[in-house]
């Protein structure tokens, strides 16, 4: 009886944390209106220049997501990427986070091509991890909602700073 | 009498096409948390690229406002820049807004350094206007509360387009 008790309990854990809406530790926030769906109760930077200087002085890496909001892909992997809570709690906690709809005249940002959705990794040293890719060869910066895990496992490569003292 | 009740209209008129807080022909807006007290009711853009695509398109002269919510000079021009409808309304139906609180890589931007606050007007030939100048030889993008009157005509002549038919 216990144990059956217990396993409901871990069974409502466990869905408490990859469902329902993310809210961060510190409490909820307003929403945040830069975030156009990608995660409302995360900080975005306004501009890649001020996403930078956020990096270096925190000492996180950046996410910098180039979509569209006419481009049905985008919204796709906008809807897992928004409800996943693993994904927005570590976007708030370990990383600085920006959307752009408009490409930067930065052509690192666009190691292989300007397309959307795509996702690359700024480490704080301000080199863009263009080794950090996804699944698509022709797209090597594209997810697709199928690859949320990836994605992930990508987030984790990135909190791995390539010069961990500075 | 007729003469003092007209008079009193005219007074009460002209009151409110300076004062009181500006609204677009179109109606109140819900306020843009990219204005940053610059003028609530404005389209702000996001980013330069952003910015530029806008004044491109839609062949408009763009105002890159550069200031910091630290900065007293700043404020200071942000009051009278915020509380006057006429350039409120001029920026709104003529011009495409944008207000940075980091600097861009562009260095056009910046034609003699980074100092703020800092206006700089851009034709939608993607030209920086480098001719138009405040008042201080050092510093010459600069505005001060009192300069309010000469930022309206460099409004003017931004809106005097380098090529007017594209």
């Amino acid at each position: 009886m216990i144990k059956a008790a217990l396993s409901v309990l871990l069974v409502l854990v466990a869905m408490s944390s990859t469902s329902g809406k993310y809210i961060p530790k510190s409490g909820k926030r307003i929403t945040q209106t830069l975030a156009r769906g990608w995660g409302d109760q995360l900080i975005w930077a306004q501009t890649y220049e001020e996403a930078l200087y956020w990096a270096r002085s925190r000492n996180k890496p950046l996410m910098v997501l180039f979509h569209l909001e006419d481009c049905p892909h985008s919204q796709e992997l906008k809807k897992g990427f928004s409800e996943d809570n693993m994904i927005q709690r570590m976007l708030d906690e370990d990383f600085i986070v920006l959307n752009l709809m408009y490409e930067t005249t930065d052509k690192h940002l666009s190691p292989d091509g300007q397309y959307v959705p795509r996702i690359i990794f700024v480490d704080p040293t301000m080199t863009v991890r263009a080794d950090i890719v996804g699944r698509y060869s022709n797209r090597m910066y594209a997810y697709e909602p199928a690859d949320i895990k990836l994605l992930k496992s990508n987030m984790e490569k990135a909190k791995k700073l390539l010069k961990s003292e500075l």
